[in-house]
């Protein structure tokens, strides 16, 4: 099911508003959202918009949106170059977090003031308004940073599912990544922290490496190394008495994949889940065959989490955020603000801290 | 445990013997034997030896090898460019067939004029005797064609477990691979047509093409071609009604690789056994995350092959072998003619047809 709001804009509301005259129900607020007629250039084809009140059937809940991220997936959406296109015209956003404004007449588990979730991953975050049926949200707890909570379900879910769905890690274990800074990159640092998991940390060569490093060993990295710094004979020797990793994380691919791999102990797996340098993997026949060495994709919308796996996840992140055990650098900025925030999130203005929109 | 005969040569025989002079016990016949010294090239290091008789102890069956094959991964065993290096010295062979000459006073279940095969993957069928404890040999049928039972455990084996211990195929589904006309390709081939599951076969470009792909065809392959037809815009055109497959085999690498990939379903997985192109596999990153492809290796010698799964793999394609549902081409060489026989396997005249000793 989709937000009502969000795919079905003008015409589906007019229908709906001509059964008020025979029926009485509860509508929406009108909603101000960030839509889009066609694919295109992000910046140039999302406007904002004002779509009519809507009905609020007796299953339905109406969410007022409290904050919502701009994530990189979200731009190729629009863009129109990820591999689902959702249907245009659309209204941008996949993931965020709002508070219950009204409920239908036999809804039990929500009530109004609650704080939710999408329970799925559906389009249509970036507005001030969402209806949908009462089974596609999740409460959380309240007392969450707003922030953590409008962002949990996209990346920390993913380091999270990356660490459990492939290999079975314990505490003692290690964990290779690339694209450490990045905010899954951060996530996996902690979370393998909070499970006494090592993890080895490649980041890209530059001016303030000794800067990153220094943050990344706060956040618990045993180890972090610029892709330079792995130009080396045995790259083994970098190790010392942590073990060599059964699992590896990339998001970056060519060369600095081929540093997650060398890293692997025999039987390793390296899970590829993004490709920044947009350069292909590459990998001898002999890693495959003597040292049994798998590679993997993760996407996390391919992904069909269980409903109950989602929740379990989603709470143990939330309450890590909440103990401030798991961090990450985002910048709030007000939603009639959107076209700055994109256009950060886009890269136009050197920050490349997450977006996230409060409404 | 290893064979009597292939790794303690002189000495212990000569420690045995000495105790003949308390208790009296049976002996095998002395053995001739293809040994190295030491790891080289194999047409140099290997010489005829002839090793002394070896006490049978009870547990023991003393084995008269019938044939046993050249095959390349002992000629890189000799060589020493194995990742397991064996020992030396060391007997060359680590498959063939052989009957029962002698047993040991407890041993029950086999008899003399039995025939054998290894249970387990052990250095030392070049030789005319070999001595090892009763676990380590499995009876099979004696209606089978000399040169099959010789060669059941490393190819056809490697295809039949490549097939079921990657992916779940039923009928009709399909498989794609390169190398087709190796005798694992062959052997894929036949298994596929056996279990009604097509198969696409990728193979060089030569001037004997067309024939290569007639005799493809007549082993059971649905579809043959050759890289360069494969350089077109859809792949997948060329598939006709033959479902997308969901296991790739790759014994080549580079371009014959990528091949192999872009047949693959979406969530379809390549297992590499081979790199004959010393090419590397090039990948996408795209390839993992959005068509949830997955590259995994397989070497026959590191699958802790459950015991009762062995002999039920071997009696399956030693049935296969009877009946005439499973062939490939091999040339029977007397063993006082090895050094031809390495020599063809070495691919120094031209023959490259599978070469098989008879004792």
């Amino acid at each position: 099911m989709l937000s009502k709001h969000s795919h079905f804009v003008v015409p589906l509301c007019h229908d709906k508003q001509t059964s008020f005259l025979n029926i009485p129900t509860t509508v929406s607020p009108s909603s101000t959202a960030v839509v889009y007629d066609q694919h295109g250039p992000p910046d140039i084809v999302t406007r904002f918009t004002e779509i009519p009140p809507v009905e609020i059937n007796e299953n339905d809940v109406c969410v007022r949106m409290l904050a919502a991220p701009v994530n990189p997936a979200d731009i190729n959406r629009i863009e129109g170059v990820y591999p689902v296109r959702p249907p245009v015209p659309g209204t941008g956003g996949w993931e965020g977090v709002g508070e219950v404004h009204a409920v239908g007449s036999t809804v039990k588990v929500l009530s109004p003031g609650d704080w939710v979730i999408h329970s799925a991953y559906l389009p249509g975050t970036w507005q001030t308004y969402v209806v949908e049926d009462e089974s596609l949200w999740y409460k959380i707890d309240k007392s969450t940073p707003i922030e953590y909570a409008a962002t949990v379900s996209v990346n920390p879910l993913s380091a999270l599912r990356m660490m459990e769905d492939f290999v079975a890690l314990k505490p003692g274990d290690t964990i290779v990544q690339n694209g450490a800074t990045s905010i899954v990159g951060q996530c996996v640092i902690q979370l393998a922290r909070d499970r006494g998991i090592h993890s080895i940390n490649i980041i890209r060569d530059k001016p303030e490496s000794d800067e990153v490093k220094e943050k990344l060993i706060k956040l618990g990295a045993d180890k972090v190394f610029t892709e330079s710094e792995l130009e080396v004979k045995s790259i083994k020797n970098l190790l010392d008495d942590i073990p060599e990793p059964l699992l590896g994380l990339n998001c970056i691919g060519g060369n600095a994949a081929t540093m997650v791999i060398k890293f692997l102990k025999q039987g390793g797996t390296m899970v590829t889940y993004g490709g920044m340098s947009k350069k292909p993997i590459t990998i001898s026949t002999t890693s495959f065959i003597f040292k049994d060495i798998s590679l993997k994709g993760y996407w996390l919308q391919e992904k069909n989490l269980d409903k109950a796996q989602y929740r379990c996840s989603i709470d143990y992140l939330l309450a890590l955020a909440r103990a401030g055990r798991l961090k990450y650098e985002m910048e709030m900025v007000p939603f009639k603000d959107f076209h700055t925030a994109l256009e950060r999130a886009m890269g136009k203005h050197g920050s490349r801290r997450k977006q996230v929109l409060k409404f």
